[in-house]
């Protein structure tokens, strides 16, 4: 229906993704992985679409990470394998994970505590095949995972490589670089990420437990990897497909990298104010920058002098960050481009993407969305 | 699926909405604006599912408003007509509104400046009808519509009564109220807002304008009411067939007024750092409490002890406000409800809503998302 319009015919507020933007995010990242030495699994969280599964992956359709068990059911459906299922496993969903281990070749999930990994033990793959089971460390992030030099993971380790469960990898998500700024501060958390998983695995090998495959990963640290990573099996990122402000801000990327943009379009002067009104609010954008950019709530592009001071459910109001607006060059109905400070949660609003090349839709995808 | 299983049993995330509760605050604004004198016309875009359509229109399913062209379709498919499209017409939607004005008996459309009404007036409707178009005023409350003081807002009202257009309504929204703490703050805006609304029509009237109606709305001033407001003829709040805490603090409703939880279970207990995790994150929650609240991102239901204080896309942190966590208190798999900050925003993150009464769940609605 919309393959071939120009995107400036789109009806807004309307998620774009620049197709050759996105293509080259994929492919450097797979390069990266190549120079360091490291297999590329990456992760589906940020854009849930097949599409985008076969950009990252370089059309394998293996090799996945995905954060909910809709996307795991997504992709597996949709003709991929080997998927991680990267979270605490739910306690609610050890049957439905079972039916994937049962259907796919590699459908893997990830524990970090004992009393889940009784819950698979409790429940064995009727193909006879061990559970493929990942163990997760929490190395200084602070969200899921045992620290590993807390006794508990090694004792945990053991208990995955007996019986019905084997030990497919360790999992560390190095989500403290997004509090970095600048590649030095990136490749300190990556370093020091590395360091505390490559000293688990000679922990592991240690006490008789060798563990084919560590990853770690999270955007900021996968753009500027640092070489110790190539002792890694795997690395993890998600966002790079896409990236965003939140990125540009940590130093993952640059303006030119970023590939998505909120169109909207002006549907209201009201100098009094000095404001203007666009058809995005939080439905179309989010509220994550929580509006504390110096633009606001996003970037305009090609308007740095521009502030998306506040969002509601359908409207936005711009004001010039300092002076007189000149409405005449804003006028109703004209197009704005919204860069995202976060893509993540700016594609979660979207039920469907306009992918483009060269100022033209050429295709549409559909990202799956609940649990 | 899902029909007659406890809410207990379902997967989580989940968005779940007491039905009895749903229905006793439909009841109770009908009967508010029957007490009143004035018509209501609901909003939809709080719950964008035709079920909640009937139960705000008393099952007339007429009468309703919208604030996206995708609500107006689906509302339009799904039965419902007289659907007020309160939105600043866009340009690009021109021709969609033109199809629907065309199909329904009463489809509506609301205007703030000439240029949008040129817009009416160049593309005729193929009936040989007028279009119905609302008049946007802005009393106080900042985002679209003329400030009825403006002589404009006349002068637009006498071009709309003109030719292929007719002049349907003139239209508030108190949205300001959302800043109020306590019914007397609450109900100063009503008046105020009121107040201005009826001079405006007064003015009208004057000039030989007559306007059949004037509509005001916002859950906080449609949930206490002051009488002046039965001078007007339609009011159009949206939140409270759900409320939330946000209602709550504003001074809407009381807790058991809200309707909606948003089901999660522990998947992580982290001594070391005194917090649980929860399989809610933004992706289930939003971020719209910014994590302000006494007790963070949200009120965990029946635990005032307990501060939702972090959302990653799929992870939230749970730690008390004060002390030691009761670890045993809270086994892993266990249910916890948390209470949204913001409805509209918690529920535009769920593909589906599961509706309980008597703890089993009796139906599922699925919500329109999109433009």
């Amino acid at each position: 229906m919309w393959e071939g319009r120009r995107v400036e015919e789109l009806p807004t507020p309307a998620f774009t993704v620049d197709l050759d933007v996105a293509k080259r995010n994929a492919q450097r990242m797979r390069e990266r992985c190549q120079a360091l030495g490291v297999a590329l699994r990456p992760h589906m969280k940020t854009h849930k679409t097949l599409e985008g599964g076969r950009l990252m992956t370089g059309g394998t359709q293996r090799r996945i990470v995905v954060s909910t068990l809709a996307e795991a059911r997504f992709f597996a459906n949709g003709g991929f394998d080997d998927i991680l299922y990267a979270y605490p496993l739910p306690f609610d969903k050890v049957e439905d994970c079972a039916a994937l281990a049962e259907k796919l070749n590699a459908f893997q999930v990830m524990v970090d505590g004992p009393q889940a990994l009784d819950r698979l033990k409790e429940r064995p793959l009727r193909t006879g095949r061990a559970w493929k089971v990942w163990l997760k460390i929490d190395c200084e992030n602070g969200r899921a995972g045992l620290k590993p030099s807390d006794p508990a993971a090694l004792q945990l380790a053991k208990a995955i490589a007996e019986g019905a469960t084997e030990l497919a990898g360790i999992y560390a998500h190095c989500g403290n670089s997004y509090g970095c700024h600048g590649v030095s501060e990136i490749q300190s958390v990556a370093r020091a990420t590395t360091a505390r998983t490559l000293e688990f695995m000679e922990k592991l090998q240690g006490a008789g437990l060798p563990c084919p495959v560590a990853g770690i990963g999270s955007t900021p640290s996968c753009s500027h990897p640092v070489p110790e990573m190539g002792k890694l099996g795997e690395l993890h990122p998600g966002n790079y497909i896409f990236y965003d402000v939140q990125q540009m801000m940590i130093g993952s990327c640059q303006l030119g990298d970023v590939a998505v943009r909120v169109l909207t379009r002006v549907i209201g002067h009201y100098p009094h104010r000095n404001q203007l009104l666009v058809d995005c609010g939080w439905t179309g954008l989010s509220l994550h920058s929580l509006g504390q950019l110096p633009t606001g709530y996003a970037l305009v592009e090609g308007h740095p002098d521009l502030k998306l001071v506040g969002m509601t459910q359908e409207h936005g109001k711009i004001e010039p960050i300092t002076g007189k607006l000149d409405f005449p060059k804003f006028p109703l109905g004209s197009l704005l481009a919204l860069v995202p400070y976060h893509a993540c949660a700016t594609a979660a609003m979207h039920p469907l993407f306009f992918i483009h090349s060269g100022g033209r839709v050429v295709e549409t995808w559909k990202p799956v969305r609940g649990w």
